[in-house]
């Protein structure tokens, strides 16, 4: 095996991933699990981290960088924030060592919109942005990351001026579980981007956002009165929230203005059939690899000694 | 006791409401409970009914009169929908005896609006209209019955022409109790219509309502970055999904035109806050008075001789 570099690790609320990075910014072994924030709130964030770091046999001496959750409050170490209007590059002087641990683990901030009226508050997607941002192929002022919480960025020449957070995939999951709904909703792993449904939902909500709580309600109406398929009913209800919350976002979007997509497997598929469908261009960035490369990017910055960069 | 002519009951999804009704339209006696459809669904219709009739001592030979969920299928008997456009005296008419009983019971039909793309159904709200009709000063084009599933009804002379349901009051509830919120909401019963922040929630989505999911999140946001109370939280969360509540029904309402609410309780103070936020100009009706009144007119329109009516 070639000789590892540093280790990356996205700390999520409820999942964790961890790459062995090589000198050259390859992936020299991966270790993921479900022990996210929640889990590891309970058996420790140090056993977690040591039961990955075993699994990929990373040796003692080898440094370790961290975004997301297990820098919030009630993470590991408390971060704080970088302020909105951000660089980038600046989320990685603002990374903490993790005090106590012989191995060098820093872990970094993440974004905050201290906005009166519209506060919002990001935490690993400022990492992935960075990692996207790099990779991209022309410099895009929107940027969508989907998931739980999908995060939309404005950028002005490279800094963030500005994010907003849509629930849609919390909501998706609430609703389909716990909702009235979830009689003819069913099975959401049912759900396919390629459904009529989805697209005939996603033009709705575009064309009255308003009436999204009611366009919600018609998975239901529609099941009782026109045999809705519990298929069709997930398509429903998944194009009304992702086609709100691309309706909110992109209003001060120009005609024909670029949606920078940060996304990977089914839901890259949703996001990118809704782009289409409302005509709104797009292009997707692998949301692994941005993260991964976001991750390195603020390695080499807290690291020069690394040059994990290929040469 | 004034003699007994009839029994009103509203059987909704997990409530039960029976009044005892005298000659001239008095409530003799009343029983309340939990067992709505669900709990029936497992307990027996029959049974909840007769335990309700025996706590009011309503003589064997009285007639009862039930709207709501009831007729629903899952219900006691299904009593299908009267199809929009629909005058709500005809809901009468679309009655259902329930078989096997010696006494002479009926259970009301809901409404259906059967559009391939905005498929609706009500189903205890068109009585809580039909009675609410009868006691609006004015002839209002638009009627506002909030709750789990808020109701919007367009009237075209006296007509129901179209309606919308809005999830509001569930997705409050899924929200508050299931999503990452609940632990910024904590009690949904600090609710309070004076609270500003609930007004300008309403105002907030009103100017965008495409961005509601992406306000609801800023009950989180703004208590990490803004130190906003739980008691707060609670007020943007429920303005938020009011406020877009009211924003896309009231889309077509022409400048000035009158909302007639059908409320009662906390929920009227709430919505009479919010009209009055927005400068929409609204009348209440009460709805528990209300859906009393129209289970009074279709038992009048059932059985001629009751002559329940006031002389």
């Amino acid at each position: 095996m070639p000789e590892p570099s540093f280790v990356a690790v996205d700390w999520g609320t409820s999942s964790f991933r961890l790459w062995l990075m090589g000198r050259n910014g390859d992936v020299l072994a991966t270790s993921r699990g479900a022990d996210g924030m929640l889990s590891a709130q309970q058996t420790g964030f140090p056993d977690v981290l040591s039961r990955h770091l075993a699994a990929v046999s990373a040796p003692d001496h080898l440094p370790v960088i961290i975004c997301g959750m297990a820098g919030a409050r009630g993470g590991w170490i408390e971060t704080g924030y970088v302020d909105t209007p951000a660089r980038l590059d600046g989320i990685a002087s603002g990374a903490k060592r993790v005090p106590g641990q012989a191995r060098d683990i820093r872990i970094l901030p993440g974004l905050a919109q201290r906005d009166r009226a519209e506060p919002d508050v990001m935490r690993g997607e400022e990492t992935q942005l960075l990692g996207a941002l790099s990779t991209m192929q022309s410099h895009a002022a929107l940027v969508c990351m989907p998931g739980t919480h999908s995060k939309w960025v404005t950028l002005q020449g490279g800094i963030v001026s500005g994010f907003a957070t849509y629930m849609t995939g919390e909501l998706f999951d609430v609703i389909s579980h716990h909702s009235i709904l979830s009689a003819a909703v069913k099975d959401a792993n049912a759900l396919d981007a390629g459904n009529p449904v989805f697209a005939d939902a996603i033009r709705a909500v575009a064309l009255h956002p308003a009436s999204v709580t009611s366009q919600l309600f018609r998975a239901r109406s529609g099941q009782i009165l026109n045999g809705l398929s519990a298929t069709d009913a997930v398509a429903h209800l998944s194009g009304t929230l992702i086609g709100a919350e691309i309706a909110g976002a992109t209003r001060s979007l120009e005609t024909g203005g670029t949606v920078c997509l940060v996304a990977t497997g089914r839901l890259a598929a949703l996001y990118e059939q809704a782009f289409q469908t409302l005509g709104i261009p797009s292009q997707t960035v692998d949301a692994d690899d941005a993260v991964r490369q976001g991750l390195t990017l603020a390695a080499e910055t807290l690291w020069p000694d690394l040059a994990t960069s290929s040469e």
